[in-house]
């Protein structure tokens, strides 16, 4: 994944005039002054450092949309930060100056029904940071509720503070899923959203899991971020009976849990027919609407499908997990770039060209087509 | 639904020479000879009183296979079946000789990971009545192990006491989805698993149920056994983004759980849509294998797809429910024959049109395909 | 229970001074102006027309504290209420000027752990009607959460509608518990929360449901509320053993969950004497913060014992029950007084009296001792 | 923990008359003949090779009792155990002579209701080795269904697989009390059910675990076993204040699960009193059988109280966790015996004397008073 770091903008900082990366057309980024929004009691100012590029903010740069949601104005890109907090709203009491913090992007409405029972992440008020029509968070300041900035300890960067918002995906399927020692693993996909699953997966004990992916390359890396098996697969459907076996076989025993991390007619259909009867495949990857497998004899096997939207509640285990190493994100950050004009276009076109090779531009935070 | 009723075969009774009705080919029954198996110490023998015929049964008739279960040489048909206890081996203490009991007609392996941990219903070494190659229940009478022979009260007849099998598909659907009096329910199919699903559901406590289908008679007969709205919905997918907007105007507000009781496509697309963000989609139709339906868009609103194969410790509660009189399934009942050669074929021609222009036929007992 | 119903205070809705039930010391109430807070955006102010009196009221009227809450200044007691909606903020859209509405008391943080993780009953900065130092809603008008005033259907009377509070911990007690058609259900005392608690279980689907108390007078209100068996029992902790086989004979099979709602040594002993393997023990009652039980006997038959505070997102499942009477609270109304200086006194001293001579005052709204 | 190791009986091999150890009175054991009973279709036989003492065999030893379970003819004794199969029954697939297994103990009756539903450890009709009127393990052969003995890997001892058996039970309370990367841990009592629990909800992954104990001894020996803190704690109740504000310090957070692995009124109170809001209290340890503890403060918090019986389904996990690493028993494993008369009175006595002077001689297999 490709990042932006921050400078400590000095002449910023004394005329308080704030600068953002403003989307204003397909392939068009200008940084321009950015006019923060009020603090409130409970807010607090941060000073962005660290950011990262997922796919859906490419989706934005290359089409002005993702999914259902149409950039219809000007809107600042970015949503995977991490930053200093400048200061503090006069309620604040958990956060003070200078605290490095990861943000959590999304602020729900906490008044529905889906909000108090929880499952915040399903609001339908959802304000998240570059998904229109809210401004992102590409910008040297950001102002944030405070209880969504989570402080990171010494031993994390904020670099790594930023990837929490990626990670966070691959957590909360791992958690709805409900990953433990007990759970063997099969991943397809071995994109951003595959990796940062494997990471999770780890972090949660599954014992052994297998991750399948067309390209070598991608298998290798996943290889090294601890993948038991690799398994390189073809991308005809026709061949989806002989690689279940050859999956099937790699793990030895059943396989409890699947992730989709791509949702192609064919990973959903390699999944649904690899998974022991009573397991879970969880869809996670967004690459069709419409999907054609074979979800009837999965069904009758009790294998459940389970849907993933972003995460809930995640930063904590994030952190927790990035300070005692129990998953090194590092790996997973190939590129970085300042905040200039020209640097920032750099990014996106980096990333806009990774994802027209690949599935590096994979979103982390929507999944909706 | 169909049934059987058993005669009180005297003449068997005193020589011991049991009958039973022999699929020998393509709509080819005969009542013959039936070699009982040896009592076992656990077990019970039962005088068959009545027997339901469900689809499966009829697709073993029509077709000499159902799903992937072929049937290869002659076997007794018929699994939904009650009777009165004839026998008991010489462990068994909960049954005596004259007891009425409705039978659980499959006997699992107990000793693989899913029967340990209770979800026997999935052991892939299940001896089932009428699913090949184990013999079946449309007999004078039958061996079965005690445990899976449960007492009907005086008020639930052997008729009723068969309907549990059929019942118990409902039953388990109910239980996997959670359904209780904070669930608002959709029912896609008025077909027999649609209305068995219908009857559990209030049972449950469902304090909504709306029920779709293409056939108007059948969807009277849904409004009569207690749904609280009925639609007719086309057979055309081009229809299912307006009918989604009906069945949610009717339902007013979100709905929790809609259970496929169909398996088209057009039903699974319609129901992952109109279900609200975070509930259950729940599978029990089986009409076709490969499905092509929005899986993703669901799957990004949390909309998990639970699958159901049969069934697990269902008639305790199936009684429960006929003795209190929170189900009726009487009305569910629509034709009776006696145990003779000329009735059980009449019964089973009478089944099988059923199943040429409706879906009375819909298997119970399996769903794969 | 003794409700406390709110006049049409003309005088004071011009001039908008508002009048209020001031705790000021032991046993000493005054009705005296209350300076409403300031209508936020998201508020509503409401016409209180019905409160209910619970013990927590009667516990801070006569000893100024309950459990560990002490009452320190002068306070707006009561907290059970429904009224019609006054005002809206100017973010209000799901409440209009008119509509008669309950209201939960509780206005928890919204920011914690536990309030995003869907269990805000239990945040540490709630802040709840009329328990210290936070005013309640003894008050012709209070200013509220527009997201915790729920609408009232036509049918349900504003009286009924302030019953949603008490009636929320019996809900909240049958959720935790997972109350089914499947749960065989034993209630320990026959108080107030031993009536919600069996109004809910009915209306969870409880297919029997046993009462004991030993108060043959409750005994028989509860009889009249639904309980299938009532039984009297002493209050000689000797007599446990005896009164366990009664009531194990009583329900004929197992007991699946206890309700402990009076929480003294003998209820509690007796409750998880009776209950099956693998049941649950719900503990509600508060009388007692010790406890000598026979926790480890219960233990080693994985008979578990859950905790009950308060309640969360109760009310439209209460407003759904009365809507459609599966439960009706009119029985527990017994006395009404007028907001008057000397109904307010007598209203306290009517329910003070009730508490010496039974458990007629026990809080609904916490349990801590 | 004390261990006895089979020998080669050649002779007995030849001859196949078999010796066991009897428990004939109080403290007198005897090695014995002992008629094996007949090996069944779906049995094995097993020489047994390595067997743990574990506190049940000592209460048995010592009082010819156990909880409630008494001795009233001479019965073999021993539980804890793994060996090597030496004939196998017509219908075993899974098993073959030579095969090394480790002995799950218990035999349910895979009839009643809890068997049927998962929970087989609470069966009532449980036949288990070494627990009157059954006979045990302490033998140079036992039969035994297939079903219930667990092929170790190569790399497993036999040793380490008669550690299984108490291993589990730590394993059966991380699972009820659902332990996870998320789930910040306190353990009262080092002793081996203690030490158990520490290994394995390490294994879980809980992110921190302290323990407490009066030992000092045994703290450091949990310490060495992998606590991230030792607390050394009194016996006296009035301290119990003090050290939850000690432990809760040392947690640093909240505390999500306390495991009770003594089960005094001490230990208990510390436990509820220390755990967060939410959390659980597992109480496996069975010293007292009448506890005194502040059950109401910690209900009126939602802490539930989680009751755990030996243990299901948990060998597979047992030997995975060996297998690879994430668990050791070998320092659980302190002396060791050969299989003779005078050997075997050595183990019982060095045994009964860990006992007098601390919990060494903790039952693992139940816990009922």
């Amino acid at each position: 994944m490709s990042g932006v770091t921050g400078g400590e903008d000095k002449e910023h900082r004394n005329g308080e005039e704030n600068m953002a990366a403003w989307l204003l057309g397909i392939k068009t980024l200008k940084i321009q002054p950015y006019h923060l929004p009020a603090l409130g009691p409970h807010d607090v100012k941060v000073q962005i450092k660290a950011l990262g590029i997922c796919g859906s903010d490419v989706h934005h740069f290359k089409t002005m949309r993702c999914a259902n949601f149409i950039v219809k104005k000007p809107m600042v890109i970015g949503h995977e930060c991490a930053g200093i907090i400048d200061e503090v709203g006069s309620h604040v009491k958990s956060l003070a100056v200078g605290d490095r913090v990861a943000l959590e992007p999304g602020i729900s409405c906490r008044q529905c029904d889906l909000c108090k029972n929880g499952r915040y992440n399903l609001c339908r008020e959802m304000k998240f940071f570059g998904s229109p029509p809210n401004n992102g968070s590409l910008a040297n300041k950001v102002v944030h509720p405070a209880y969504l900035c989570f402080k990171l300890p010494d031993n994390v960067s904020l670099e790594e503070g930023a990837m929490c918002e990626p990670l966070s995906v691959g957590i909360h399927a791992c958690r709805r899923a409900n990953i433990s020692p007990e759970t063997s693993v099969l991943i397809m996909g071995a994109g951003p959203i595959g990796l940062v699953t494997l990471l999770a997966a780890r972090a949660f004990g599954a014992p052994r899991v297998i991750i399948a992916d067309v390209d070598d390359c991608r298998l290798s890396i996943a290889k090294n971020l601890g993948a038991d098996e690799i398994i390189q697969v073809s991308t005809n459907i026709q061949d989806v009976g002989e690689e279940v076996v050859k999956i099937q076989n790699a793990m030895g025993s059943g396989i409890d849990v699947s992730f989709d991390c791509v949702g192609f007619d064919k990973t959903m259909s390699t999944a649904l027919n690899a998974t022991r009867s009573g397991g879970k495949v969880c869809l996670i990857g967004l690459a069709k609407s419409e999907m054609t497998a074979p979800l009837t004899p999965a069904a009758a096997r009790e294998v459940d499908v389970i849907g993933i939207f972003r995460y809930r509640n995640t930063w904590p285990l994030c952190i927790e997990f990035l300070k005692t190493g129990k998953i090194d994100v590092k790996p997973l950050i190939t590129h970085r770039f300042g905040f200039s004009q020209q640097e920032v276009e750099d990014a996106f076109e980096t990333s806009a060209r990774g994802g027209a090779e690949s599935a590096a531009n994979e979103p982390c935070d929507y999944h909706e087509d």
